[in-house]
């Protein structure tokens, strides 16, 4: 069976995370429903990243083994025509190895978490980013930030409910940059542990509102417990930007 | 009675425009009800453009007259309070001259149209840029815009129900720029006509397009009819960025 590799857009609001499941609705579903609709065959799609719900997406990667070969235009449109009104799209199908696996052949995988800083509410970036309404100190974020770089036991930034074999992840890249009232920070690992990004998020959140001290976040990593980091930032500021394989 | 100024933000999918009316939600009723509730007494709300259906604003300005004097943070939380849950959010308070108008006072208005211009459909940007599915060429769409700025009669980009005095206006600035698959048109001018860049918009994405030369938007604006111009662009894609006042 032919596979193919989908690029994808999407909006966690209106979905109950990446994965299938019972009680709402997912990406991966919505993506499994269009793929069935166009090869009027039981169709499954892999993704890189089980986002959680509310996280969005700008370049989630998955794969798709379909029936026959398709012209790459074709299926992107097609998918995006059955997936339709569901806020996902397919920005971009290639065609892959049938060996080609979206999640376990992923080198790198970049997220973005955007905070709006100032004293307002949001109406144009309801639900795309987190009001922090004090003022933050986004240098001092990026200098603890810059901490938690490299090879690490992560058990103090892991969520209880992780499925990973092993804590240890090497964090390749963290930046936090200012622009007005924008606050990003950008990640990028070659993979993550549950809420890892989130919990990394909220604890330099504490560096910024003046609450740690820069030196904390270091002593957090070291207790190699999750109490001893802070808390998970909200979903809806968390963007998987873009996910790296192999040429 | 005190009078105040607001800057605001809002989404403009809510609402049928900044203009009170009878038959849908207007920003100019969010906040008048807003002050009325704040000030337990009838409010009125004047703006600096009347913003369209779908129009967004990041920095529209309006003035307020309130009877009694506030500090300048409680004024606009306490609006924010009583606004939600509309997408509408005032991001600034300030106090101003009786005699100051937020409309005829205005010095410039400044507005960004969004274009997304891809294949595949929207997913975050629903309801924020306008989507056109064929390539454009925006360095053509900047050079046709240029051929726009300065004081003309622009009749030809000028809606049928434009209350104007005059269809004399000057476009003090206009650029096209192209960032990926995301085409922004800035423009700048004292006022504008009702209408006029969305039309505006609209006439140079055939320029984009290739159905049109360069040279036509010239003839088009020289015709002063509207039927030689191109079609009205969508609302959703534009914003009212910054209104400019004498300091």
């Amino acid at each position: 069976m032919p596979r193919y590799k989908l690029t994808l857009e999407y909006d966690g609001r209106a979905f109950r995370g990446w994965q299938r499941q019972d009680n709402g609705p997912s990406v991966q579903a919505a993506l499994e429903r269009a793929a069935s609709a166009i090869e009027q065959a039981p169709a499954e799609v892999v993704g890189a990243g089980r986002t959680d719900s509310g996280v969005h997406a700008l370049g989630q990667v998955a794969h798709l083994d379909v029936g026959r070969e398709w012209r790459l235009d074709s299926l992107r449109d097609a998918l995006n025509h059955h997936l339709r009104p569901d806020p996902v799209v397919v920005l971009e199908a290639s065609a892959v190895a049938d060996s080609f696996h979206a999640r376990f052949d992923a080198r790198a995988r970049h997220y973005r978490y955007r905070i709006v800083n100032r004293r307002a509410p949001v109406a144009l970036d309801a639900g795309r980013a987190w009001l922090i309404r004090h003022p933050l100190d986004a240098e001092l974020m990026h200098e603890a930030g810059l901490r938690l770089i490299g090879r690490h036991d992560f058990s103090s930034f892991r969520s209880s409910s992780c499925q990973a074999a092993s804590p240890i992840k090497t964090l390749d890249h963290l930046s936090v940059t200012r622009h007005g009232e924008q606050i990003e920070v950008h990640v990028r690992a070659r993979s993550f542990l549950h809420h890892q990004v989130r919990n990394i998020v909220g604890t330099l959140k504490l560096v910024g509102d003046g609450k740690w001290p820069v030196d904390r976040v270091e002593t957090a990593l070291a207790a190699h417990r999750r109490a001893a980091a802070g808390p998970t930032a909200p979903a809806h500021g968390l963007y998987l930007v873009r996910v790296d394989y192999d040429p």
